[in-house]
Formats: C-alpha cells, sequence, structure tokens
C-alpha cells in the first residue's frame, strides 16, 4: 500500500547525512565531555563546534545556546526560570500555545501565585497587538510567551513587532520556535528576543535533543540541577551524538532552505489549490490556506463532512496510508477537541472534522494528487 | 601511541550492537510516538517493548519504568516531586553522593523551608546505619537518597538494608544507581525502594538517555511539562532511537553480566596485585581496595607522590595515553577537591593525589601492565 507521510509538523524522518554524522560520533567520539583526558576534550570539541556553527545561523554568541533534551524542555528552563528568578509579575500568553507553554505557565501562576493573562486572538488565530499593549501597560516585569509559527494552524506570528512591543514595556519575551527554526531564518542581533526553543526532530533531526536560546545575562538558573554542564544551566552529560546531529540537520536545512522551501510551497499552493477544484466548501483553519500569511509547511482543513463521518475520517485516511494529525476529529474513540481550534473557530466550525496536513522536502505532487483523490472519495 | 581508557565510570564506549540498533530505528521508524497513525504507533510500540523489557529485568511493571533524558533529569524529577508534593519534611542523605543527588537536595531544602540532614559515613565511606536510624525517628515523612554503587569510591551500599529501614520509619528511600544498573541485578519486587535513577551510557548505551523507576501510585508529578508523555509524568517527545538503544544496552548488560563481571573483576585483582608489588606505600580510597567489599568496577588509588609531582599526574597519565579520572589532583591548574574524598580523607591523605581507575569488558591485563609501568615511572 501506498504511505504518505504527512504528518511533519509532529516529526519529521532523518536525512541520511544526519544519521551517517550521528554513527560516526557514536563510534569514535564516546569520551564524556566533562573528562579532561583526550577522550573527554575530543567530545568536547565536537558539542562546542555545534555551539558555535548554531549560534551562527542566528547571529548570536555560542555561550547563548544551551543544549537540551528538546523543545519542551527548553520551554520549560526558560519559563520555570524567568518567572523563578528574574522577578517576573504577570504571564502574557495566548489560548493558541503548545502545551509545552500552555500547560507550564498554568503551573507556574499557580505556584508562584502570579497573575496568568492570555491575549486575544481572532477568529483567524491572529494576535491582536493592541491588545497586547494593553496588558503590558499593567505590569512592571511581564513575561510574555507567543509561539513563531503556530503548529496547529500555521500562522505567522509578527515576531518583530511583538518583540519590540515587548522590550518597550520593560518585559522579557520568550518565544516557542520549534515549528520555524530550520524552516525559517531568524537575526537575534536585530531581533529583541530574551528566549527561544528549538527540537531538532522538527527540522529532520533526531529526537530527544534541541536548544534554548538565552540571552547573555539573562539571570537564568537550570532546571535540571547537578553537574556543571552548559555553563551551569542545564546539568547532565550532554548527548554529544544527537548534538551532533542536530547541528547536521539544522546545517543542512539552512543551506537548502531557499530551494527546499520553493519545493515545499509549490506542494501546498498545489495541495489547496487541488481541494478547493474538488471538494466544494472545503475551508482552511487560521491563516493555513493564505499562502504568504502562514508557513509553507502547513495546511489546516476543515471539511464538509456530517458528524456520523467524521468521527471515522482518521481512521479512514490511516487505513489508506495517509499519516496527518486530527484538528478536531476524534482520537481512539474519544472527543478530544484541539484547544487552539476550540479557541478560534466557532461551535458550528468545530463540528467539522479538521485535519493537519504538513509538508516537508520527502513530499510529492504525487502524493497530493493521491490524498485528494482519497479525500473526495470520503466527502 | 596507546590509548587506554580507564574511565568507565564516567562513560562507557557503545557496543557495536547498540549503534547497529540505534541506526536501524533512526532509518525505519521515525514517527512520533504520540501519533495515532501507522508510523506513530510503530515508534509507540518500539518504546512500549523497551519499556516491558526493561521493567521485567527488575522483576516490576512496564508502567514503573520513566523514561528520562538521563539519570540527573531521573534524580531531578524523583526528588523535587518527592519533596514538592509528598508531603516530606526531611531529606535524608549523605555527603558521597552525585552532585545530581546532593546539589539538588541542597536546592530543594531551601526552595521549600525543610531540614536536611547528612548520615555519617566512615573513613571509608560506609554509611552509619544506626545514625540513619536514629534520623529518621525525628521525621513524621523522611525522604532518603542514597546511591547503591558510589561512583568515586566505589563503595556498595546494603541497600536491602536501608531500604528496609526506611521503610520501618514510614519514610521514601531513593537511590541513584547510575553506577549500578547494568553490572547488578535489582530484584525490585522484593527491595521495598520507592525510587531509582539509571544512565545508559554507563553501560555501553547512548548517552542523553535514562529512566526512573518509580513505584506505582508514588503520586509524584512532571518536572518538566507539557504533553501527555511517559503517562503525564514527562513531557517531550520520546527519543526512540535512544529508547530503544538503552533497551539493547541493558539487555546484552545483563545477558553477559556473569561473564563480563568475571573477567572485569579478575582484571581488578590483577591491577590491585600488581599496584601494591611495584609502588611501595599506594593505597586504596574508600571500600575500592576490597575486591568483595566494592564495585568490580572501580578502584580509587592514592599514591605516594610529592605534591610537587602531584599536581602535573593527570596530565602526565593523558600524555601517555591514558584516560582515567582525577581524585584530590588539580584539573587545568585549578585545584577542586573531590566532595567525595574530602569527605572521608584526613588532611594528610587528601595531600597525595587520588586518581580513579574504572574498567570494563573491553580492557585487558596489557593495558594494567601498561598502566602499572607508567605509575611506577612516575613515582
Amino acid at each position: 500500500m501506498q504511505q504518505v507521510y504527512l504528518d511533519n509538523a509532529a516529526t519529521t524522518p532523518l536525512r541520511t547525512e544526519v544519521i551517517d554524522k550521528m554513527a560516526e560520533v557514536l563510534r569514535s567520539n564516546f569520551g564524556n565531555p566533562s573528562s579532561t583526558h583526550s577522550f573527554g576534550r575530543s567530545s568536547k570539541s565536537i558539542i562546542e563546534q555545534c555551539r558555535k556553527n548554531i549560534a551562527a545561523h542566528f547571529n548570536v554568541e555560542a555561550s547563548e545556546i544551551c543544549f537540551t533534551s528538546g523543545g519542551t524542555e527548553a520551554d520549560n528552563l526558560v519559563l520555570r526560570s524567568a518567572v523563578r528568578d528574574l522577578g517576573v509579575d504577570v504571564i502574557i500568553t495566548s489560548k493558541i500555545e503548545h502545551h509545552a507553554v500552555l500547560h507550564t505557565v498554568e503551573h507556574l501562576a499557580k505556584e508562584f501565585s502570579i497573575d496568568l493573562k492570555f491575549v486575544e486572538v481572532d477568529e483567524q488565530g491572529h494576535v491582536n497587538i493592541s491588545h497586547l499593549k494593553s496588558l503590558l501597560i499593567t505590569s512592571k516585569k511581564p513575561l510574555v510567551s507567543l509561539m513563531h509559527i503556530n503548529n496547529e494552524i500555521g500562522n505567522i506570528l509578527d515576531i518583530e513587532q511583538v518583540a519590540k512591543t515587548v522590550k518597550s514595556a520593560n518585559g522579557l519575551f520568550h518565544s516557542d520556535t520549534v515549528q520555524s527554526i530550520g524552516h525559517y531564518k531568524l537575526d537575534l542581533a536585530e531581533l529583541p528576543i530574551d528566549f527561544l526553543a528549538a527540537s531538532a526532530h522538527k527540522f529532520h533531526g533526531p529526537k530527544g535533543v534541541g536548544f534554548a536560546f538565552i540571552r547573555k545575562n539573562s539571570g537564568l538558573r537550570p532546571l535540571i540541577i547537578g553537574g556543571d554542564q552548559e555553563r551551569g544551566l542545564r546539568a547532565g552529560t550532554e548527548a554529544v551524538h544527537n548534538i551532533a546531529a542536530l547541528d547536521e540537520a539544522l546545517s543542512i536545512a539552512y543551506k537548502n532552505l531557499e530551494d527546499e522551501k520553493a519545493h515545499i510551497k509549490t506542494l501546498k499552493r498545489y495541495f489547496i489549490e487541488q481541494l478547493n477544484a474538488n471538494i466544494p466548501n472545503v475551508t482552511f483553519n487560521g491563516a493555513s490556506g493564505h499562502i504568504d500569511k502562514s508557513t509553507y509547511t502547513l495546511l489546516s482543513v476543515r471539511l464538509p463532512l456530517k458528524p456520523e463521518k467524521a468521527a471515522m475520517l482518521q481512521f479512514q485516511l490511516d487505513l489508506k496510508g495517509i499519516a496527518c494529525s486530527k484538528g478536531s476529529a476524534c482520537q481512539s474513540g474519544s472527543t478530544q477537541q484541539s484547544h487552539v481550534l476550540s479557541a478560534i473557530l466557532s461551535h458550528a466550525e468545530l463540528q467539522k472534522p479538521s485535519v493537519r496536513f504538513s509538508f516537508s522536502i520527502y513530499n510529492t505532487k504525487t502524493e497530493v494528487d493521491y490524498v485528494v483523490d482519497v479525500l473526495k472519495s470520503l466527502v
């Protein structure tokens, strides 16, 4: 059976070069980077070179990159320490953040008895900047956490405008950039962002590794305590093979960026055209249907299906070999609504099943044709 | 130049089978275990099979194994949540714990304003059980954290006696078993231990992955918040390749345990004999010189060297291709004493340089001869 993987926002297949790099490091450099002998220094030199390479993509200093076990840990490290150690008196976020941010700030607000405020988003998922400004003026030291690219509806935050707005209010700005790093370039010498979180497996790297960008002299302290790794910000022996693979994946992603972006954007445009042509009354969630207002990597489709058919949609797509992600569709019999779609759609809109398709360089026009045919047959 | 790696307590070379297993998973199973489609289910099935395999080694349920990014995170997860969520009113530990425990409990005691008490250890590093009992009776809900195998001096805790002692005082018992798992078997159906921490790279697995054993119905809550991975105990996409490699490494370690133990123990015995025969006044720290009272994997040697020679010892060993770890020797010009040796040795003893040699199946008698020759030439 044909297998079509269109769930690249959940995770991506690894590039062959990334697997090869990892295997090479595993075979040749097993030393503990904290050891001072030659085996240790060899591993240390790998991770410090990776740190430099990564920092260079963002125009920052190597010491501002802190390796973690992934995006979620990076979000947790930054958010917890900012609240605990930096005198934050209010957290401002949105209801369409990833759970790594949303659940974390909910916990932190309770634990530290501080206010948690939600900036308004419109029915397309766009953050209301005027509302953000009004929330900022009531706080002495706000922490704002807003994601760059939304993982469910693909909206692109105007990260420069938000960063400058937060900065002018003397606030701290963290952005979950898990869906954008490796797909968009960010010049952090220009953008007044304090903290970012990234995850290797979203750009054809391995799972279990990511990094936080932490602006110099931030005052952050560790989430995981123990040894002095990562300049005291993150204890635990560094996963040298995973870090080397992260670096390799990110380097290739940025080297190939324009070519791969063009390929994927063409696919997405074609997918939208074909859906519109073949499925009457199909709609798109958030900004994802606007080719220039959303990430090229993702399309969130709302299908004109009746509830009795909607319940089986994911199951049927899976049977046809199509891997994608549910929006408001059911999962394993239960009816968990997407918190993102719930925040922006009407009750009537939520009754229709939404499906997130997310793309990579490995997808083809033929695959899109196949998926459109299958969807057509189901509607 | 001959390269001799005798720092296996810091980290171990990976077994070829482990690298192969990892590469296979990276190539064939990149799906996100949280995805419900076939790619996701395939990854989910790998990590759940690994969880079962690992649980079986310890005679526990699969649901009691929680994957983490390593031993340090596992220690942090358990210790922080026990103090925050389980009503712990005093933490009892020792001054010879790993920093992943020691620094963490120091932070927790301050943060939660509870007492931190240290059980006495003698000049050989043995925990004073009578003193532990006396500390326990003054607390309603004590949390005891004592490591099974000491990473610097190789002492083996009587973990059964400690576990029963803590249990009879209605306490919680956590043990950092980073140096013992993969080298010793533990039957957790028999031992009343609440929590353990393990790290794959100490038994020929990869860095960046480990697990916590968390006894059923513990009431623990996550350190890293976000998605519902690991039954809500640890958010973040699971590193499937690392988990598969951990399982492979642990399975081989336990399958080969008796053979490899015999080989390594013979080496250690030979090393002790040769040192005694060739270096007058050589001594051994902790219990490490007693072949049956310490782990077979480690020997901490105190050399009869004058301070002016001691400062250069690690450097000279490194020049001769010998990778080992400092005890009280200098590191990169600074004079950081080992906190473990400082806790058990006299001022005079600390003036002599200590070196930790730690072994694996890949070491040979020829290597031991070479190291003894080099040490002889330096003394």
